[in-house]
């Protein structure tokens, strides 16, 4: 699926695949076993997809034995013919229905002809495979890959702050676009569709997730489409994003009003909001911790009366997965380190009323801090 | 996302559940951990999609202990809206960022005064839940909870049935129209993008697959799409599916040709594959096994010399999941019995010149066999 030539980059990948055999020795572990998704994606360029019948990347610990190994079965073989494999050094391994995939890598992993102890598995391993590959490696402590990788994953390089950086400009023309969907009479459903389609125009794979809350919608943040009918005076909370070619994500929310708002408070309180989320991007830069971020914007928030009105954490990290380190929450002393790459999303929820976010994805700079989504933070007001 | 009514039938998620907790009994199981899924959307009518914090429907095998337990996370909980958890006799337990829901899980499972001894966890639960519970819950053996819901999965009520005879329409409708997208002089991708807007214009979600093997590629079973123009005389696998509200899935497979076939073979190679398909669906009904589907299948295409040339099983059943037991393949004796429902689809492959593939869902009624697909099977003649 991928067509981000940067992405298939076989030096780009040498390095992570050495860093993660690095970071494996160092966390004591004899290798790592990588299933299809988003940690395969990044290491050897293609996330693979089956399900049923194991892939697997069995890639050795730093001095635990040969290189890295793709097991794959023969049907899928060809899912993974952009990987480098010779560039890499990845040796393929086809199996074919009738033989025991799990004792095949159990196999691999004994290879240097020393008994591993621990090896760590792919987070999002499903037990089809973690439970064989149990019983194929009795006494193999099974720990998990997602602790080694992403401390990789992470800090991005330059091809992938690249990457989110179109992505975000993508989903900035769909925002730029929103006068043509976001209108009274429609339902939300109607809206999330078109969107959904402009995303995709825009230059998405695909449109992740579509939340159009509108009126009492909007105060729950976990809301994403209904059969409700948008009014006017309606404010209406657009959150979108997705993945481009090469799989990275834009995450981007903006949130409207059609005419004049319902609610008198809502212009006094988003102006809080906003100037909320500008002290939280301001204060990015490298050396603070994560939960500085949170901070600052929740102290504007709690100063103006919401701070219970601001339910979730501030933010995520993002890159090839919506949602990966580092987390934007008291608490994480996480230091911030140039190429970390995250949204910062407060909001403010009246219950039942309305709601209002602003979200943008920022990458840490060397001395500051960028901002990948450029439309404008106002509250943006729609003819109704 | 389901809006098919007979799913949410309280009548028949609970004899589901109880089921599945006398099936469980029966495996000598405590409890079955079934995370979001298609085996939890089964159960209670809602598949969740949470991966990064834990929903995990705790369900006591007869004679366990006390009722099921729905743990989701505070925030997703909405998610969980359309599930009669009062009809179905469901607690649901909520937990919010800094509780451990491993460790909440492993005391429900403790609910009865004893220490349990040996849990089914959902195939697909990953390993970033699977691990932790495990060390929540040291010395219980973990084994996979598809091994007892598959026997309820694969025998489908009348509900299900209905549900997968509107999915093999809705895909009927795409194929009736293929000859709008399939054209000369357009690429697999363009044909395929046509194709994928059609599925969800015809009545499905989305489209879960769409293969469209021009010429060469439709001897690669499987291929996807490309950038291959098509040309006049290419023969051209189209096999396509994906799910219609409520979830059941559709799966369908016709072979076309652009004008008068570029080889000489097509026409007498596709007559065997015709006839091996018809035979292999005719041979369905109550008290065969499903290997001998597979061999009514194989058993023409071998004798007219092309056996080396279907290089997949026969078919494999279908519901919730696109790929689902039972596998209709040598060596699977299971016995069919009415309700189960599966796809019928031998292929031809005449590796780098052309293929051919015709599939169809059927489904074992009382005392034959039902097909959900209803296209004609002749190779189909496009303009060109």
């Amino acid at each position: 699926m991928s067509t981000d030539a940067t992405k298939q980059d076989p030096t780009v990948l040498s390095a992570r695949l050495q860093r993660a055999a690095d970071t494996a020795a160092r966390a004591n572990l004899d290798a790592l076993l990588i299933s299809p998704g988003s940690d395969l994606e990044y290491l050897i360029g293609a996330g693979g997809e089956s399900f049923e019948r194991l892939s697997c990347l069995v890639l050795p610990a730093a001095g635990h034995g040969p290189g890295p190994v793709l097991v794959v079965p023969k049907l899928e073989e060809l899912g993974y013919a952009e990987v480098p494999a010779n560039e890499l050094g990845i040796e393929i391994v086809t199996w074919v229905d009738g033989q025991d995939p799990h004792g095949i890598v159990a196999d691999l992993l004994r290879r240097d002809g020393t008994e591993p102890s621990r090896v760590g598995v792919a987070d999002v391993m499903p037990a089809l495979h973690t439970l064989p590959l149990r019983t194929a490696l009795p006494g193999v402590e099974q720990v998990l890959a997602g602790s080694v990788l992403r401390e990789l994953r992470m800090r991005k390089d330059t091809a992938e702050i690249e990457a989110l950086r179109k992505a975000g400009a993508a989903i900035d023309r769909v925002h730029a676009r929103m006068g043509e969907f976001l209108k009274v009479g429609r339902t939300e459903a109607e809206v999330g569709a078109d969107i959904t389609e402009a995303i995709v125009a825009e230059g998405h794979l695909e449109a992740a997730f579509v939340i159009v809350g509108s009126g009492p919608n909007g105060a729950s943040p976990h809301h994403a489409l209904s059969d409700r009918v948008i009014e006017r005076g309606d404010v209406v909370v657009v959150d979108i994003g997705g993945p481009i070619p090469g799989g990275y994500n834009s995450d981007c929310t903006r949130t409207y009003v059609l005419g004049e708002p319902a609610q008198s408070d809502v212009r006094e309180t988003y102006a809080v909001l906003q100037a909320a989320q500008r002290a939280a991007v301001e204060s990015v830069r490298p050396g603070v911790t994560a939960a500085s971020i949170d901070a600052a914007a929740r102290e504007p928030i709690a100063a103006a009366g919401f701070g219970e009105h601001f339910v979730h954490r501030t933010g995520h990290g993002i890159g090839l997965d919506v949602h990966e380190e580092p987390y934007i929450m008291g608490g994480n002393d996480l230091l911030l380190e140039p190429g970390m790459a995250f949204s910062v999303e407060p909001g403010i929820y009246q219950e039942e009323h309305w709601g209002a976010r602003i979200e943008d994805i920022v990458v840490v700079t060397d001395d500051g801090v960028e901002s990948l989504n450029n439309q404008s933070h106002e509250l943006v007001v729609l003819p109704a």
